[in-house]
């Protein structure tokens, strides 16, 4: 570790009033040393933030530092788990402590808020990119998968769709909506506690980071099944309402960016999961049901099923 | 997890053979899980490898693979602790399949040596470069720290110091010796073994990634303590023998990019040391010993101590 890292460590540290106690090594030696509770699994991502890929001149380093860790946080939810210690591999062009700073203001303000510790840095010399790695816990046994999913299951998914879609096309305005539309895009919050609370009654999940259709699609594949989604339940975020239908259905359905679940259930357990939802002040939306075959079809107004590759080829030309 | 990643995982696990007993979620959700053994800790680094600043032209894609998870290697090996899950975020300007096929070679090869399994990745598209997350498993109480050193406690280091340095700056030759120091620069491979065996007989460790003054006076701080090294002991690398004998000091004692450890141990279990170098092939070098006070001292021939200050701005205006 070199010093440079140390400084990174110092100044995300001087951010964090967070100690976990199964942390014996918290920074300073070569490694961070964590102890897993005993019979549990631990569950691991790592994903990025590129400058140019990931965000661009209208996000603050704030911002960043919260997206940051955002990212990484939606699979840790999508598989049911606990995020307890994370890591930034940060790599920026020139050592800008004043950015570096609120870059890490933003990271930890949100690991804070769910009990994560920081427990490792790296910076380098290069284009600006943030690499985080997120470890959570689960028990085996109850983690979620994508594969799990079954017939007659309901399909949920959490937050609003299409939000990120338009605001990276489209320069922030002054109504509230479509802050509320640049704040989802800068600020996306994944239903973390709401995942964990409402595992045991969830048969599969995934999250939407790719978009609605791609990664329901991989969700039927992976569980050989086949759903129809009505479109008229998907919850578009109100900022589509300023698109014509076809584009609102395109950034609501194809957009990525979305740090939201994903998941089915059995429909003896709506009421549960709805009650969850409450309680985590969670939005919570019934979209379509599991079905036998395979793909993934829609249905709208007249409940006329198109074909998901159509359907898919249809979104994109328009 | 987008297309993209899931390309990189399968392109990944095509040359990956290992599966680890303990991985029940192997790839394919959006977090792998593993299951630590009970009553251990887990410890957990980052590194990364970016081109221009840690690689250029003269790195094949496989050395970029290799080095990419042997920099992470030496902070676990540091700890005393086994490798066991690693990850990978990469950047890339181009979809090009074939460097990454390459790369993936160059990191699995060194990863199974290591009964290391890859259990996720993550491409963008940005800058070349790579970030390596690797957790390990370890007793927390047997784990290795920077701040254990204690008075009396003999001074070593693995391997030998100074062939990154040169290879840095001078072309390759066509001389074995040459070809020796490329090999160690391009792909190292630190003491991982060596360092598990030798933990339980070790007081205080760290990796010299950052170079032998930078990293041993880190340790000599956390310790509280001060070190005098015999510069005579040191392990030059014998392609300093081709610079001056000031160039060759600057490049073993101020080079970094040294996967290699140095750590301090009571002067009793010398032999017990030295017998388990033996065992895994691992060069081994006696160069000095912890004392009272502060600082890093240095002696040669007349065995003159010099305050590491001086030394190191020495050293730097050569």
């Amino acid at each position: 570790m070199s010093s440079a890292e140390q400084s990174l460590i110092e100044l995300c540290l001087k951010h964090q009033t967070l100690q976990r106690s199964d942390v014996w090594c918290h920074s300073g030696d070569d490694a961070a040393g964590m102890s897993p509770r005993s019979g549990e699994g631990i569950v691991t991502t790592v994903d990025a933030q590129i400058e140019g890929t990931h965000f661009d001149k209208r996000f603050t380093a704030q911002a960043i530092g919260h997206r940051s860790l955002a990212v990484s946080l939606s699979d840790i939810a999508a598989m049911g788990a606990q995020p307890c210690w994370a890591m930034a591999s940060l790599s920026l062009p020139i050592d800008d402590s004043k950015w570096l700073s609120e870059w890490s203001q933003g990271f930890i303000r949100l690991a804070e808020q769910y009990d994560i510790e920081c427990v490792g840095g790296n910076l380098s010399k290069g284009a600006r990119a943030i690499h985080t790695t997120l470890i959570g816990q689960v028990n085996p046994t109850h983690a979620l998968h994508q594969h799990t999913a079954q017939m007659g299951d309901d399909i949920y998914i959490t937050g609003t769709l299409g939000a990120s879609a338009w605001a990276l096309n489209h320069p922030l305005g002054a109504s509230s909506i479509e802050q509320s539309a640049y704040q989802q895009w800068q600020y996306p919050n994944p239903p973390v506690n709401f995942a964990q609370a409402a595992a045991p009654w969830i048969h599969a999940c995934l999250d939407i980071s790719d978009g609605l259709i791609e990664d329901l699609t991989r969700l039927l594949k992976r569980s050989l099944c086949a759903a129809t989604i009505d479109l008229d339940a998907c919850p578009y975020h109100p900022v589509l309402n300023t698109l014509s239908s076809q584009e609102a259905i395109n950034a609501a359905l194809l957009g990525g960016e979305v740090y939201e679940l994903c998941f089915t259930a059995p429909q003896s357990h709506a009421s549960m999961l709805k009650d969850l939802a409450q309680q985590h002040q969670c939005q919570l939306s019934l979209i379509g049901e599991i079905q036998p075959g395979s793909g993934l079809y829609w249905q709208q107004g007249s409940r006329r099923p198109i074909p998901q590759g159509a359907a898919f080829e249809h979104f994109k030309s328009n």
